[in-house]
């Protein structure tokens, strides 16, 4: 069906030169069996938590005919809580501002530093909302290759940020699609050089990570801004809730940035409340982080090829063709992501029982030389 | 206290140039007995509208470790049936686009048709955030001031349009912060004259005008795009739900410029809820129409100015100091909006209980010549 993602825009309208060979980004949506294919947590909300957000939205909804709190005072400050509780790092609610989800972060932080011609650069692969977003907003996205291991290579990488000056640095860790970590060390050696740029280090899925968390270096300097998302640890990715943590004078450019009342009542309510249940959901990671272990030992003794990984996913191969076997898994039912990887497949974890499903059909898919590698 | 809409942005960050003398937008936060300053619904959500959402959400948050539905389906088929109840025009649900309020729906706009260089335009005075997103965005905002009576002097709009070539066209109607209406006959002047530009005709407040859509254009005009909110007659300011009307070939330019998954899981259950219950929200809207009336007429008769509204809102004057009228209301815990417009200020029609008290509260400010006119 005709929809607005299909569609071509009307050669009659003034399309911006930016957009003008863009698709509109977005995992193909495929109704199968087993879709491990958007890093999402494969565990529904906890029942005690559903209630208590029905419980506090029956109240809040009672003002909804009132514009929502801009400042997100509840939210951010059960924030702040949250973080202090797992990186045991004092933040004040001050120094955390909440958006619809950290691809709003991300925006914001770009547009309240973009000037033209600026670049921001980016350690590829990586998450590509990086590059599709930096590019919307009218930056000239510079993608420094990272090494075989994906790795970042920091003595290209701070040679390359010596010379060309970016006004924004990603780095994200732990990297998506690769689930490699970037240490607080490394981090620091890139904020020491770069001190005229801003650099956003994307934690999205730092709950799996056994890597402390940036968070502990804000204090420390004023252009590091840290992005995370309640989406995978708090199995949120309907809620749209994403956070940057930063200076209170770092995030303040973020306040001339953001559209007025950007975050809903409604979506203040649901924040506030899965964060204070943060214990419950944790102890989900911690069955993530287990089921991961245990599928890449699995593919391991398959014959196959795992990147080592801090995340709830990992690229497996390597296989003669992604795409041909990406297709395969279709066909049996399980959707995966081709992250343009050659040879290589990236599979989020999901629940025990998705995870034996995949293995039995993908050791078939093997066994009969469906899939070669 | 220190927050991100009051604290400077630390001199040492490379803050775009775009924001160095910018301050966050939005209304000032006092807690007073009366808020009528933001044009919000002054009738909290039907029981039975907030039963339903809570039911709804009770079902859908079951899943909400998954992505929301990127092409928002329900939410714009509720969309879609609404416009035709209202408008009697046969929209199809590709034709409407939902975001979070319609700040974020003209910033999609802005941005998918937005090159260096180009201008957006509005009649002003109007919505003072369309200025603010267009310099946001990095469009040069031209303001073509409005006639004595806060009418568009199309005459001169036109010889404007011919000689600027604006990319965007900016026409509120009902505007805010006048009140006053465009007819679809002068709309379609522009539309005629303005077919490198696209115009957006915000009718956030169409609900409370006796006007017709702009919806009606769509079909003929791929360069029009209607912004509505639900803010205002649905009684849903906090839900934060705007939407787009046009041509399905010219939403696709807005599926370009959105960030994935932009709108909520929970917003689409508020939205497609709130719709299905239009009738006994649009009950709200006659009081509030009935109210206006009653609320001008008493002004009148305390020989105040008042300007003809279609809205939920107008203006009213005339004072000495506009600024020293807002202060004196203040005192009185009534929260009114000084909107910069010479000796008048804009009230938001309330309910009647705060119409009654507004009233004598201002005569008695009238009477001690406390309020100068």
């Amino acid at each position: 069906m005709s929809n607005i993602e299909n569609t071509k825009v009307n050669p009659k309208l003034p399309l911006s030169k930016r957009f003008k060979n863009s698709q509109p980004y977005g995992a193909p949506v495929l109704d199968l069996e087993l879709k491990l294919n958007t890093n999402e947590n494969p565990y529904p909300l906890p029942a005690e938590v559903k209630a208590e957000i029905l419980e506090e939205l029956s109240q809040k909804l009672d003002a909804v005919n009132r514009y929502p709190d801009r400042l997100q005072v509840e939210a951010r400050t059960a924030l702040a809580k949250y973080l202090y509780e797992i990186t045991n790092v004092a933040i004040s609610p001050t120094q955390v501002w909440a958006a619809n989800g950290s691809n709003e972060i991300i925006n914001q932080i770009l547009l309240a530093f973009h000037d033209p011609g600026e670049i921001a650069l980016g350690f590829e692969p990586s998450y590509s909302m990086h590059k599709i977003i930096s590019e919307a907003v009218g930056y000239r996205y510079q993608a420094v290759p990272r090494g075989d291991d994906f790795s970042i290579d920091f003595e290209k990488a701070l040679s390359v940020i010596k010379r060309d000056n970016p006004r924004i640095i990603f780095i994200t860790t732990p990297n998506n699609p690769t689930g490699t970590s970037t240490s607080l060390g490394d981090i620091e050696k890139i904020l020491q050089v770069a001190t005229q740029s801003v650099l956003i280090v994307d934690e999205a899925y730092g709950e799996f990570s056994t890597e402390p968390s940036a968070i502990c270096l804000i204090e420390k300097y004023p252009n590091l801004i840290v992005s995370r998302t309640m989406s995978k640890a708090f199995a949120f990715a309907g809620a749209r809730i994403g956070y940057a943590v930063a200076q209170l004078e770092t995030l303040a450019a973020l306040g001339l940035a953001r559209l007025p009342y950007h975050l809903s009542t409604q979506s203040q309510v649901l924040a506030k409340v899965a964060l204070g249940n943060y214990q419950l959901l944790q102890g989900q990671v911690q069955k993530i982080i287990k089921s991961r272990k245990f599928l890449m030992q699995q593919l391991r003794e398959l014959g196959l090829t795992v990147i080592e990984s801090d995340a709830n996913f990992f690229l497996f191969g390597e296989f003669t063709s992604s795409q041909h076997a990406w297709q395969a898994l279709v066909d049996e039912s399980i959707l995966v992501r081709d992250v343009a990887i050659a040879g290589f497949l990236r599979i989020t974890v999901g629940t025990e029982q998705e995870s034996h499903l995949f293995i039995e059909r993908l050791k078939g898919l093997l066994n009969n030389k469906i899939i070669l590698k």
